[in-house]
């Protein structure tokens, strides 16, 4: 079940990708899905080995309002991969970066469970969401590199509340700043 | 010699590892190194097989100055990773996930031959340089896996001047910016 959802996700991306066709494809009765996972959601995150589930934990993040909203991305970031996360979170990574499925399967999970969720909650035309959310992704993977993969100091042996401040309003500043989009037609003035 | 070169720039860093003793390792003499390679540098480019050689790259970069620094790096890592140096990056960055050893020679790699040189022209105490440098790096870094690795978009698709325009003024900020720097103690107000 898990290899179809595995395929399935990598295929056809999250969106693309049902529970029933995910069924089909391992020869089970979709109701035997639900049963087992409960959601596509849940399904995603076990097919992915996901270091951390984005519904427990966005919610209370997303409740706080836009204002600080960078720096609450930054904290949660940082209490995931400080944290029990870490190992699973390494593993994706690794496994993105030499295999093609599994990048995509990271970029699904990124795009359809991480920042979606949270730019979503902007309210923002879909293409400048995108933008948005592809720019905060860069700095956030780019944080998990420096920090946890090469080790660039001083970034690795900050305290997570030292990269909340510098970097949080990078975040901040992709989120709702004024920022040049790519792929988004800037209005008239 | 190459080997021998690996090792050691990989257990002492670039600064600690000196031609002697590379060549002693590699059971040379050492005026075969440097009639070999020329420089520690070029050793240690031809060492980690490095996508660009930052000494060629980056004078007309820095001569620029500081006003439009964070644009001008953002541009030059575009013209490395959009040209012929995407397949070595990529190996690079492929080999540093998986392997302990790649990781320590790519951090080397980028704070000595990169960040180093670029945090230089602004003259900032040591510490100061390596928390900017490292913050550069955690931005930089994020938008090759983002754009060549994961593949999100816009980011991926976005052309070279739009990335500019998104990410130029984040590593200005970094650069020259007013940021909480992570192991920096503020000066007293």
């Amino acid at each position: 079940m898990l290899a179809a959802a595995r395929e399935a996700f990598a295929e056809r991306g999250f969106d693309g990708a049902s529970i029933r066709l995910i069924a089909t494809a391992a020869g089970v009765d979709p109701a035997l899905v639900h049963h087992y996972f409960g959601s596509k959601d849940k399904l995603f995150l076990a097919a992915i080995e996901a270091p951390a589930d984005p519904e427990e934990l966005l919610p209370e993040l997303l409740a706080g309002g836009p204002a600080d909203l960078g720096a609450r991305v930054v904290r949660l970031l940082l209490q995931v991969w400080d944290g029990p996360g870490r190992a699973a979170g390494l593993a994706l990574v690794r496994s993105a970066v030499t295999n093609e499925w599994t990048a995509r399967l990271l970029r699904e999970f990124l795009v359809s469970q991480v920042l979606g969720r949270v730019v979503g909650t902007l309210g923002l035309p879909r293409a400048e969401g995108e933008a948005r959310g592809s720019l905060v992704a860069s700095q956030l993977i780019g944080v998990v590199m420096a920090r946890y993969v090469l080790r660039v100091e001083p970034l690795a042996s900050a305290s997570a509340e030292e990269l909340v401040a510098a970097v949080g309003p990078t975040i901040q500043r992709y989120l709702t700043g004024d920022v040049d989009l790519p792929g988004v037609v800037a209005p008239t003035t």
